[in-house]
């Protein structure tokens, strides 16, 4: 195949270079286009992402993305060919984006720690001029990695202990798919389908056949030979794989299985129709022929209530797509990324109904002495907060950047994956609720000079 | 800033190369290798691209990302570190795709088309090998690309003849808001804000200021002026920019506008409240002032149906941006890629209620005279069906690969969007229709020899 010709150019995957400096709206070049040209560029300034409200009454949501953004805010240089084409830019205000380089702060939540309404996830300290042109690319990754944590998390929790695997890649935008993997990762799913993501960030990959795989084996009059599929299979991968067993039917499928298998098979999977009645009579069907290790993976359409609605049958492991690459029904976050301080004034647009306290913050979360989280503590940055005597104080803000240089902060991406672990323990119990309601724990406003307008 | 140091090298926003191989799932990789082994790797396949319903009960779909599919198929090529850190894969595999180039054959739907269940949107021949591992790129493509078409010409309809600008980038992965953008396009948008997808694919860039650049405009004792705001705009983009008027209160933000840039102004853009009453209210103010051509943007939250509710408004123009990349209640399109030939050999997994027909297929649309669209006909590939003399009749699908080599098909994206545009216009009036309801026209199943199973 020769290289692409120009007619499809304009249709490449990414463009191929580090830069994450234009993956920004228009408004943040012309905003910063006008401050250089009335003074105000420098002013420094704090803008803080936090959202109002969690989607479809969640209890809680996950943090994810934020190692990422740190990432993107060092690659954040522009290319001479972006600042060429921004032909609607002053001279002056292309000389700065060439010599961009954020010199400013960065503080946090941790990847995988837990948030509520109005947690500070976020908060960028610096000149208004270096701040506003980073919102987009910061939003973009906050918003897509943390809506599939959130989603992901409480997939774990209904799986209660059994394994779930990512497998979403089809559904979602070709590298959304790979940081999805990230994100489910962190909230506590144990291996995905996905082979960059896997090269990259180290998570476990898995996989073995698909119903092609099955339909492909063929005999020369055209009439399907499951079990020379599965034969092929075990001949390649041993008999520890897992068969995929409903291309045709499923129980002619499990005994085919174990006639070539026999019973070390390490698992069968199922993928379509009922599959509380379809692992029941698979696992009987399994244990009657003495296979009882032969583990019994499922997929097909599940989400947190699916995989819950499974906990009494004999399932051994989920397969997780569409719903979690999704966000099971919120497919964003909704964080928002807002100027909250000016040459130390606090700041916020005038909104009814919704109560915003201006100025930079820092957040504690308060837990009982028996380890269950109360409160979210949010207080103005820098102010420290009165601990009370019967609680136990967590500091949820670190520092992530400062004068432009990463600090040391935690960004494994398995310390994030454990944080979120320990992190979910916390919650209240109805905090852990599937069903829609109020959020886990309130968030409490500590020290704050003035109420919100 | 110094150089990102190893400790957040795990969250690389993207692999900074053009290879799309490992976007790819590991069971397409197992499956390659079984069939290495026992011979079936080599067998002449067909896959189709479908879908069997359409989310949301929505009355069509419309094809995007094709020119991108085509794109990653040629840029579908294993570095060594790709093939080093696939350990579980025998040599014989690895050797396949260190020299991996596809050399098939790819058929399908023009951009911009649309589709409805069942239409064979994207056909891929060659050997199974060649085709099972595009499985996942090829599906990652089309159903982030057509999810977010399919909303956006809902909204271009709802919107009557008015402009919309895509302004979605902080609600999706970064990556994806670039190509959401291109999507978007195609279905009819007029501009985006997204600064990479005007470099990369020379959409229209769109953007003045955020409720930031109001709020940045402090005096010394922090108390807000919108008038500097509002002037430092002015003096920087000139009268025909646009003015944000709600950051504080809309009446007196309208006042301040036409204060600093007197009836010249451009435009305002109302982000918040009830967009009808508030669109009014300030079309009256506008008017009383002699500000007769001044527009009136609005955003905040619009999807097709605040759109089409905004129709007996004064609104001259739409900002959309959550609902439109995330595809407005679908955030993937449901299309899937199947194995449907294997040697000549019609194959098709057992389902039960659904109608699946195995081979290769292709597709016409039949028009009546006056135009408008009655049937889309699928038949089997290579055989022709017989034309109604009272209709006439399209073909859709199209050359698109041959051999390995990409067709001088029609890929630009100009004549996507015209396409889209025109395709559009032939639906019956139901298929416009933003209710839940019926496809706006059935599939037909001609010339086949059996009966779907």
């Amino acid at each position: 195949m020769n290289d692409t010709p120009s007619r499809v150019s304009d249709a490449r995957t990414h463009a191929c270079h580090d830069s994450t400096a234009f993956l920004t709206d228009m408004y943040e070049l012309t905003m910063l286009d006008a401050a250089l040209r009335d003074g105000t560029a420098h002013r420094k300034c704090a803008f803080e992402v936090f959202t109002r409200r969690l989607p479809a009454e969640r209890r809680y949501g996950v943090v994810a993305g934020t190692a990422r953004v740190i990432d993107a805010i060092s690659n954040f240089r522009f290319t001479e060919e972006q600042i060429a084409s921004a032909d609607f830019l002053s001279d002056e205000a292309k000389e700065y984006l060439r010599n961009y380089r954020f010199s400013g702060d960065v503080d946090g939540y941790r990847e995988g720690d837990l948030y509520f309404p109005f947690s500070p996830i976020l908060t960028v300290h610096g000149t208004f001029a270096e701040c506003v042109i980073l919102e987009t690319v910061i939003l973009s990754i906050l918003n897509s990695d943390s809506a599939v944590a959130s989603a992901a998390s409480r997939m774990v929790s209904a799986a209660d202990g059994k394994p779930i695997i990512e497998m979403g890649s089809r559904r979602t935008h070709e590298q959304a798919a790979v940081t999805a993997a990230r994100a489910t990762y962190i909230a506590g799913f144990d291996a995905t389908s996905n082979m960059e993501a896997s090269l990259r960030y180290g998570i476990p990959a898995s996989g073995t056949a698909a119903h092609a795989w099955t339909l492909l084996h063929v005999d020369e009059n055209g009439k399907p030979d499951e079990r020379a599929a599965f034969q092929a299979q075990i001949d390649a991968a041993g008999k520890d794989t897992t068969l995929l067993v409903d291309t045709f039917d499923i129980s002619r499928g499990v005994e085919n299985a174990l006639e070539v298998a026999g019973t070390e098979l390490g698992a069968v999977r199922i993928d379509s129709g009922d599959l509380g009645i379809m692992s029941r009579r698979v696992r009987h069907q399994l244990d009657e022929a003495g296979a009882f290790n032969t583990r019994i993976i499922v997929s097909s359409d599940l989400d947190e209530f699916a995989i819950a609605g499974l906990r009494g049958d004999p399932v051994d492991g989920f397969g997780v797509g569409t719903s979690v690459v999704t966000g099971s029904g919120a497919p964003t976050a909704g964080l928002v990324y807002k100027l909250v301080e000016v040459e130390g004034h606090a700041v916020a647009k005038r909104s009814s109904g919704k109560a915003t306290y201006g100025g930079a913050k820092s957040a504690y979360r308060a837990y009982r002495a028996s380890g269950v989280a109360v409160a979210e503590v949010v207080h103005p940055e820098g102010a420290d907060i009165a601990q009370k005597p019967n609680l136990e104080y967590r500091k949820l803000t670190v520092p992530m950047i400062r004068g432009g240089e990463i600090v040391d902060a935690p960004f494994d991406l398995e310390d994030a994956r454990e944080l979120h672990r320990q992190a979910r323990e916390t919650l209240p119990w109805e905090g852990l609720a599937l069903s829609r309601g109020e959020v886990a724990i309130p968030t409490q406003f500590v020290g704050f000079p003035e109420p919100a307008e």
